[in-house]
C-alpha cells in the first residue's frame, strides 16, 4: 500500500464534465483510466436516472403504465389495515429494539423460545369476558380446524410447558419476541398487530421471580436512556381482590371475570362497572367494598383495611423490599387499581406507565399460577410480562431518545469500465473473505452517482477498479472521511 | 480479590450430607455460614424436586390432575399440525441460522426489511396454475377483507416498492427473513410453515445482479462449512423457453403457465406434462421441441440448438464468466430443465441442490423483471432468491455440521439463606451493570442443585452469598472450570 503521489493518478488534463462533477464532490480522485469511462452519461444526475421511464414508479399509481398487461389490476399498495411494512429504516429501529430486548433477557440468564403465530383457537378462548376474545383473528383452515393468529404469547408457552412435561428443568426462564394480532377498531391509532417481548419464569412460587422480572424491564429502560422520571410501575396483587371476594363468600370461579371488569375502570363509566359487577353476582355491598379497596394507593392503608395477615400484603412488602436491594425502588409504587385485563393472573400484577400520562400502558405482567390447569395440565407457579413494540417507540420519540441508526457498509466497490465488472467482483469477494462489508456497484455508473451512494450507505472506503491500475494488479482506494487516496495491490487488500 | 487460604473458609468439620454432596461435585467450597443453610433439604436431589407433586406435569396428560377445575378441558398440547414450537435448543439453532443469513446479507451491503405475515389475498393470486394458489392459508377477516398468510415474500416486496415509488434510490438491495405459510398435504414430512431468507436486487437489469446473489448464497454455505462437494446450483434462463415459444408463435401470456407446467417435470409423469402443455395450446411439435430443449445440460449444446444470437445464451455466458471472477465456478452448472415453479420469473433461474440427491431443493431464485406491472406498477428489473430454513438444517444434520449451541451464562448467583435473597439480588444487579450475564437463583436451593444448574448453563463463575462473608461486605466466588475459589468485596465485583 502506498500513498498516491504519481502524477498519473491525479487529474491535470481533460477538465471534462466528469471532472467538474468530481470537483463538486470534493476532490479529484482518478487515474487516467477513470476518465475514459462512460463520458456520455456522466452528467446524468442520480435523480435523472431515477426518473428515467424504465425506473419510474410512483406515477404509475395515478395513471396506468402504458405497456402494462391489460389483465393487470392495480392492487392496494398499502399493507392490510392495521399492519405495517418494515422498510429499511423501520427495520433498523425494530432490530435495535429487539436487540435491546434480547441483550437484557440474556443478561438475566433467560433462554429464547418461540411458538407458531397460528395456534388452535381453543388456546385463547377463556370465559372471563376478556376483550381479547372478541378481537381474535380466527378462521377455519383447509383441514377444518379452528385456528387463530395468536393475540398473546403466554398460552402457547403454557401449552409447550405442559407438552414438555418432566423433560424440563425448573425453573424455566424463557423469553420470546413474537408478533401478536388483535382485530381492534382502529379508532385510537392502534394497530392490529404488534411485536411483544415476553419474559416468563416458570417454577418459582416466590415474589423473587416478579422482582427479577421488574428488574429486567428496568435494565432495559436504563439501557435505552429512559429513567424513573419518565416511567414508573404501578404494582398490586390480585390476592387483594381475592381477599375481598373471600370475605363476601363469592365463588372462586368468578374471580377472573371480576378482575376483567375491574380492569375496565378507566375505560367505561363507573355505573357500567357496577352493573357488570352486579351481573357477576356480587352484592351491592361487595361491589362498593371492592371499588373502595382498589382506590387505595399505599400499602399502609391497605394493611389498615385488610389486616396484616393477608398474603397479598406480605407479597407486596417483600417485593418492595427486594426492589430496594436491586436498586429500583424509585421506579415502583403500590396502586390497588392495577389488576390487568387478562383473566389468568393470580398474584402480583404490574404495569409500566408513562409518568406524563400521555401514553397507554407500556408493558404489563404478573403471576399466573393457575393457567396450566385451565389447559388440563397440573399447575406450576409462573409469572411473566408482555412488552409491546409500539408504545415504547412513541415514548422514545416523545423524549427525543430515538437512536440514530444509519446504514453502515464499510466499502463501496466500483469498476470504471464494463469490462472490469468481473474484476470488481473479484475485489468484492476478496474483501468479504476478509470480513469486510461491501456494496458492489453492479452497473457502470457515473462517479457522481457512486459518491452519492457511498454517502448514503456511510461507506468508509471507495475502492475503484480502473484498467490502468488493474493491469498492474492494483486498485484505487479512497478513504472517504479523510479524502486520503492511494493504490494498493489486489493481493494486499483487507 | 484474594485467594482463599484462611482455614475458616475451608471445611474441616461437620462432614455432613452437604459435604459429601459437595465433594461429589469436585471440591469443598464453603465458609462456615454456607454449611448452616437449609440442612434439612440438602439431600433433596434435583430430580426429586422436579418430580415433587406441585411441579409434576407430564403425568397430567395421561390422567387428569386431581385438583383441576371441573371445567378445564385438556387441550392438544402440540402446535397445530405442520407448525413448530421453538423450545430453547431449537431457538438457538434458528438464531444461529438467521444470524448467518444476516451476516452474509450485511456483508453484501443489503438492508433488512419485513412485511406483514398477513397480506391481501389478491397479492398471491396469479393465473398460472401455480401450486402456491391451492396452498394459501386464506380467510375473510372481521372487516370482510380477503386476507392470506403470506406463502412467500416477493409479492410483498413488490408491493412495497410500488408504494414507495420515487422515494427509493435504486438499486435496492434488500433482504428479509420471514415466516411463510403453505397448506400442503403432510405426506412428505413437510411442514406448513417455514422461515425464508430472501435477498433481492431491484433496479439492476444486468446478470451482475444474479451473479452477486449466487455469490452471497455461496458465502453463506462456506460460512457454515458446506462446500461445492455438498451443494451445487443448477442455472438456466427462462429466456430459453421464451425463445422456443417465440419460434412457435405461442402467445406471451402463456409463458408463465408453460413454465409452471415444465417445473413439474420430476414430480408428475411425462405424459401428464405433455397433456398439460397441449391444453395450454402448444402444438405437439412445440411441446416436443420444448421438452427436448430442456433436457440440454451444456451451454455449447444449447448454442448449437438455438444459435448464438439468443439473449439467454449471452446472459448465461456472462453469468458463468462472472462466477469465475468471484471464484465460485465449481458450484454452478447449466441445466436447461431448471425453470422454477413461480410464474413471475423472466430470465436467469437457479436452484441450489444437494449433490447426494437426497434432499429437496435447498433454495431457488431468479430474475422477475415483470412482476411489478402485474400489480399495476411500472416494471423495474429485479431478481432475488428464497432460501428456506428446513432443508438446510436437514443437510447440516446429514453432513454432521450442526453447530454445538449450548446455553452460556457467565455467572450463577445464589444466596445461602432466605434472608440473603435480597443481597443476592444486589449482587446480580451489580454484575449485570458490569455487562455480565447472570442467572440468579430465585429460591434457596441445595448446593447440589446449584452446581447442576451451573453445569447446565455452562456458568463460568458461581457467586455464593453467605452470611459470614456478606457481613464483611464480601461474597464467595468459585471459578467453575478451574475450581479456584476466593472471596471478593462486593464493591470490587465485575
Amino acid at each position: 500500500m502506498r500513498a498516491i503521489s504519481s502524477p498519473s493518478f491525479l487529474i491535470h488534463h481533460r477538465p471534462s464534465a466528469v471532472l467538474r462533477c468530481l470537483r463538486h464532490h470534493g476532490l479529484p480522485f482518478l487515474s487516467s483510466s477513470f476518465v475514459k469511462l462512460k463520458p456520455e452519461s456522466t452528467l446524468t444526475s442520480y435523480a435523472e436516472v431515477d426518473s428515467n421511464t424504465r425506473l419510474g414508479r410512483s406515477g404509475s399509481l395515478a395513471s396506468p403504465p402504458p405497456q402494462s398487461d391489460a389483465a393487470a389490476q392495480k392492487i392496494d399498495v398499502n399493507p392490510p389495515k392495521g399492519t405495517r411494512d418494515f422498510p429499511p429504516e423501520e427495520m433498523r429501529l425494530r432490530n435495535w429494539l429487539f436487540q435491546n430486548f434480547r441483550e437484557v433477557s440474556l443478561s438475566f440468564g433467560f433462554e429464547e423460545v418461540d411458538f407458531p403465530v397460528l395456534e388452535s383457537e381453543a388456546l385463547f378462548i377463556r370465559k372471563a369476558g376478556e376483550e381479547i376474545r372478541e378481537q381474535l383473528y380466527c378462521f377455519e383452515d383447509r383441514g377444518n380446524r379452528r385456528v387463530a393468529l395468536r393475540p398473546e404469547l403466554t398460552p402457547s408457552l403454557a401449552r409447550l410447558v405442559i407438552q414438555k412435561g418432566k423433560s424440563l428443568s425448573l425453573p424455566l426462564k424463557w423469553f420470546a419476541i413474537g408478533q401478536c394480532w388483535r382485530y381492534e377498531r382502529m379508532t385510537r391509532g392502534r394497530r392490529r398487530e404488534h411485536y411483544q417481548w415476553n419474559m416468563d419464569i416458570i417454577g418459582v412460587p416466590n415474589v423473587t421471580a416478579e422482582a427479577e422480572l421488574l428488574s429486567s424491564i428496568i435494565c432495559f429502560f436504563k439501557g435505552i436512556g429512559i429513567t424513573a422520571v419518565d416511567v414508573g410501575f404501578k404494582v398490586s396483587s390480585r390476592k387483594v381482590l381475592q381477599e375481598v371476594l373471600r370475605r363476601y363468600s363469592i365463588p372462586e370461579n368468578l374471580f377472573g371475570r371480576v378482575c376483567v371488569i375491574i380492569d375496565k375502570l378507566e375505560k367505561i363509566p363507573l355505573d357500567e362497572i357496577k352493573k357488570e359487577l352486579r351481573s357477576a353476582e356480587l352484592s351491592e355491598e361487595a361491589a362498593e367494598e371492592l371499588l373502595e379497596i382498589i382506590s387505595i394507593k399505599t400499602l399502609t392503608k391497605l394493611e389498615e383495611k385488610l389486616g396484616d395477615s393477608v398474603e397479598a400484603i406480605a407479597d407486596l412488602k417483600q417485593l418492595f423490599s427486594l426492589a430496594e436491594k436491586y436498586g429500583y425502588s424509585e421506579w415502583i409504587q403500590f396502586d390497588a387499581s392495577i389488576v390487568r385485563g387478562l383473566a389468568y393472573y393470580t398474584g402480583i400484577v404490574f404495569e409500566g406507565f408513562d409518568r406524563e400520562g400521555k401514553l397507554r400502558a407500556i408493558c404489563g405482567g404478573g403471576r399466573y399460577d393457575k393457567l396450566l390447569s385451565t389447559f388440563g395440565g397440573e399447575d406450576i407457579p409462573a409469572c411473566g410480562f408482555g412488552f409491546g413494540d409500539a408504545v415504547i417507540v412513541e415514548l422514545l420519540k416523545e423524549r427525543g431518545l430515538l437512536p440514530d441508526l444509519s446504514p453502515q457498509v464499510q466499502n463501496i466497490v466500483c469498476s470504471l469500465d464494463q469490462d472490469l465488472q468481473g474484476a470488481a467482483c473479484s475485489v468484492a469477494a476478496k474483501l468479504r473473505e476478509k470480513n469486510q462489508t461491501v456494496d458492489l456497484v453492479l452497473e457502470t455508473k457515473p462517479l457522481k452517482w457512486v459518491f452519492k451512494r457511498a454517502a448514503k450507505i456511510n461507506a468508509e472506503r471507495l475502492i475503484l477498479v480502473g484498467s490502468a491500475e488493474w493491469q498492474k494488479g492494483m486498485v484505487g482506494v479512497k478513504i472517504l472521511s479523510s479524502g486520503q487516496q492511494y493504490e494498493i495491490k489486489f493481493d494486499d487488500l483487507e
